[in-house]
């Protein structure tokens, strides 16, 4: 096909396509494969679905996007600067994966303005999704009026073969169908292909009857390309669909082709994670009709997409109009809302913590328990709970009921035994970037199970917190399984993970009021390249990263 | 009722309920709520289905049971009593829970002969199922002639709410659906009551449909006790339905009452995880009109269990007949398996292990390669794969194909992107305690969605071996999501794990050589109790928990 033939659209796709091709190939590393196959959903996104503002990141009632899949990162730099966001320009593009860009070889929230949170780690994102999805219902829930919606937006996610096999985004939807977060959307990048090969020598259960299981709602999509759809009908379609459906979450199954338009390389593996190579890269050109030059996007695609900017501005006008009225006519309720999404806590809301003059022997999991309920009142936007150790742990909020589907006002959230999934839903609350203080809890032995999201937590600077109780070599009689022996040493060794021991009450009140930056935000992080780089300091956040431990077993041999 | 009105199966099937109600009662600690509520179908699988030896616990061709709600074990301790094991008597029983007895608050197969695997942390019992069953797969088609077949057993597990919410079990089961092993059986203890209550406010999902999502035969039976059903017709029919069923897994769902028979308590979260109490006890007692004494087991039902000793000896005879008449016939591979099995290794294997003098910069994840397929077909007993990462690990071996339905002579497992499930199949590989050495790989910074079974495959002796490549800071443009900064110091902090990182070829090699017991192997574990006991004694096993390490980054930067 010659370029001339081209409608404005494949034009736009294809733009997203070689900008991946053209980006992977410099960098003679990444990830070509996915950005190939998923150029039309994330087009489809972003030109006719995403509300968001690309001279405001941050604007808050923004569509959320998560590549979960985040080796394919090519794909979502490709969009912020075809978009219009600042913060990845052609010359970023051409970074790519480079020492200190901005374009690293996983989307890194703290690196890139316009990555909501970190991925790359497998399954973490959708599971991130299904947080961003709950504070947004929660938020609604809280703030919104007849009259004034002012918390109102979608989190999309694209998720592929590996987040779907990884046990955390199991957990994370089966909470998701649960909870009927039905604005959240998962495009599923169904491209049957992994590092191994096909997704045939071990992946063949059936994705959508097991969603559908979570009590998802499932559609799905079996042409989502131009050659076979004109102007992407069916999967608009299938996008609408998703978001009429309000009681459940929807996951649109898109049966793409991994490396799309590489004549050789397209529907292997070969295309996964490694760079085309230039004649194979010539022989794409050719095939896709594609004469420009690398990097280059040509004159009316960018125009095109640059109509964002301009959609971005009104959306965001739009909304400011609306939270104006908003604060005429409730202005109580707008000012505690400027208040939490600013995230700053009330005027001296630590008074209300706990001392004593010495506390009487009592178990440290009791004191977090009083702790966390003297601030439940003054915090509300503090929200968490137990996977499945409410009673053990002590985390339950007296002032709040369950957060349950319907009622999304609450603030108890129950995990069930989903320890992996609890962590990363929890860095999705905390990185919808609109002050929620979420917090975490189980017995301490079982951070092994979610320790890729507690990882990920200090990794991303969500200041997710962690309660762990139970703590040590006197647990008694559960044993060994349960007997966190290693586990405190294991945690303080993470990088920006702030573990705090309490042994009374004093200390566990101490714990919440710590607040400064201290000697550990400065730690080293090592990434990308030959040297090692300092992270960008912590947020000065009270309740950053806090591990709350307790001596229950202690107190019971005394 | 009075006793006088009970079949022999309701005196045996409250049996084993009133042996969990007393030794939860005077231990005052632990969970009587799954055994009273399982114990119907616990009875049928020992009394009428599975084939076992008490009095030769290691017989090799037992059927293997798995309790993967692991709080629930005094349904275990009481089925070993009964059927006379004489790893657990009565006065067993009687220490429930106490400090150094055999009848610990979770099951400890190193503590306790007759438990296959140690479970507690939730799935990963059935997760070690999936491995039980894919060894004997494994074997069978190895072994197995048309004339004589020596591997033949099930492997059924009892697994909970809790089980079925943890990720590691949905990994380890869309595995044992796409491998097809028809010979796992799992009973499905649904009885809607997690520790934080009614499993409504965390759990709605379709697990049957899941589980036929990932390919398997799924069963419901609403009805699983005596009063509802004699004989227990629709359990045992659903039983024999799933052993017919051999091209797939089965789950039988089982709606059970937690707690069945306790007046006040059943069906309430506060019989899940606390002795009944005296009142209730007495009160159960009348319930369900049981006259006897605390810890006594009326004659009758003794003498009808203990039939399992006499079956059991017959099994193992008919076995031996089978094994006389294949070792007359295949001299060849009877010795094989002789050998295997015995978990003897070949004399003189060491001596294929590569050496270098020295070798001249090569990554150590390429020694590895090197190292593994030089033993593999010496060691026809290592079986093993990646996490989707295969082509990066380098842990194919080339004498093998995949293990795939229908194809389990092959030794290459695909475990598709699930670590956690990986490690958990391993280690029921390990402790199919058929000589099989399994292995599992993945990048280093994955340790982190394993972790939990990383550190069961050193608590329970599994001796699983873990090849992780990609270490450390230099890992390049990945990013720090892939940096596993902190992995080593956290995995060596993990007690009798052994965690090599070899430098050179040389070291791998040496890592592979290194048999002897070492001060490590005497580190102490804390348990049950108030001091400090030692850990029994590592098995001396050639390959026993190595991790290999890669320094691939470092020469790709030289």
């Amino acid at each position: 096909m010659a370029v001339a033939t081209q409608s404005l659209e494949e034009i736009c796709i294809n733009s997203i396509r070689f900008l991946a091709i053209d980006a992977v190939e410099k960098a003679n590393s990444g990830h070509p494969g996915l950005p190939m196959g998923a150029a039309p959903m994330a087009y489809l996104l972003w030109d006719r679905f995403m509300r968001y503002n690309p001279k405001n990141p941050k604007w808050f009632n923004r569509d959320r996007f998560v590549l979960s899949a985040g080796h394919g990162c090519m794909l979502q730099y490709a969009m912020l600067y075809l978009t219009g966001y600042d913060s990845v320009t052609i010359d970023d593009i051409k970074q790519f994966r480079q020492w200190e860009s901005k374009t690293p070889g996983h989307p890194e929230n703290f690196m890139t303005e316009g990555v909501e949170v970190t991925t790359g780690p497998l399954g973490q994102g959708i599971a991130n999704g299904v947080g961003l999805a709950l504070a947004e219902a929660h938020l609604a829930a809280k703030f919104n009026k007849p009259d004034a919606k002012i918390v109102d937006h979608y989190t999309y996610v694209i998720l592929g073969d590996g987040c779907n096999m990884e046990g955390v985004s199991g957990e994370a939807c089966s909470l998701a169908g649960h909870w009927g977060l039905g604005k959240l959307i998962a495009l599923y990048d169904d491209n049957h292909i992994s590092i191994d090969g096909h997704t045939d020598i071990s992946f063949t259960e059936d994705v959508g009857k097991r969603f559908e299981a979570y009590g998802w709602h499932v559609i799905t999509v079996d042409n989502p390309n131009l050659d076979e759809d004109t102007n992407l009908q069916t999967l608009t379609d299938a996008i609408e669909e998703a978001k009429k459906v309000t009681d459940k979450p929807s996951m649109i199954k898109v049966r793409t082709i991994i490396g799309y338009g590489s004549p050789n390389k397209k529907d292997t593996h070969g295309v996964h994670g490694a760079a085309l190579g230039e004649s194979e890269v010539e022989a794409t050109r050719k095939n896709m009709g594609w004469g420009y030059e690398p990097f280059v996007v040509p004159d009316d695609s960018l125009k095109h997409f640059r109509k964002a900017v301009e959609r971005g501005a009104s959306y965001e006008a739009e909304w400011n109009q609306t939270f104006a009225t908003y604060k005429t006519k409730y202005p109580e309720e707008a000012k505690e809302f400027e208040r939490i999404t600013s995230g700053t806590l009330p005027e001296g809301w630590s008074k209300v913590l706990p001392t004593y003059s010495p506390d009487k022997g009592t178990a440290t999991r009791k004191h977090s328990q009083a702790t966390l309920n003297a601030l439940a009142p003054v915090l509300p936007e503090m929200i968490g709970g137990s996977a499945d150790l409410a009673p053990s742990n002590l985390t339950l909020l007296k002032v709040s009921g369950d957060f349950q589907k319907g009622q999304y006002e609450n603030r108890n959230l129950r995990f069930g035994v989903r320890e992996h999934g609890m962590g990363a839903i929890c860095n999705g609350i905390a990185l919808h970037g609109s002050g929620l203080i979420p917090y975490g809890a189980t017995f301490l032995i079982f951070t092994d199970y979610m320790r890729a999201a507690i990882r990920l937590s200090a990794l991303s600077q969500a200041g997710s917190i962690w309660v762990m109780t139970h703590d040590s070599i006197a647990l008694g009689e559960d044993g060994p399984t349960h007997q966190p022996v290693e586990t405190i040493p294991s945690l303080r060794a993470i990088p920006n993970l702030l573990v705090f021991r309490p042994a009374d009450g004093n200390e566990t009140s101490g714990v919440i009021r710590w607040r400064s930056k201290t000697a550990i935000a400065r730690l080293c992080w090592p990434s990308r390249g030959k040297i090692y780089r300092t992270w960008p300091e912590l947020r000065s956040t009270v309740l950053l990263k806090v591990v709350i431990l307790s001596r229950t077993a202690m107190a019971r041999l005394t």
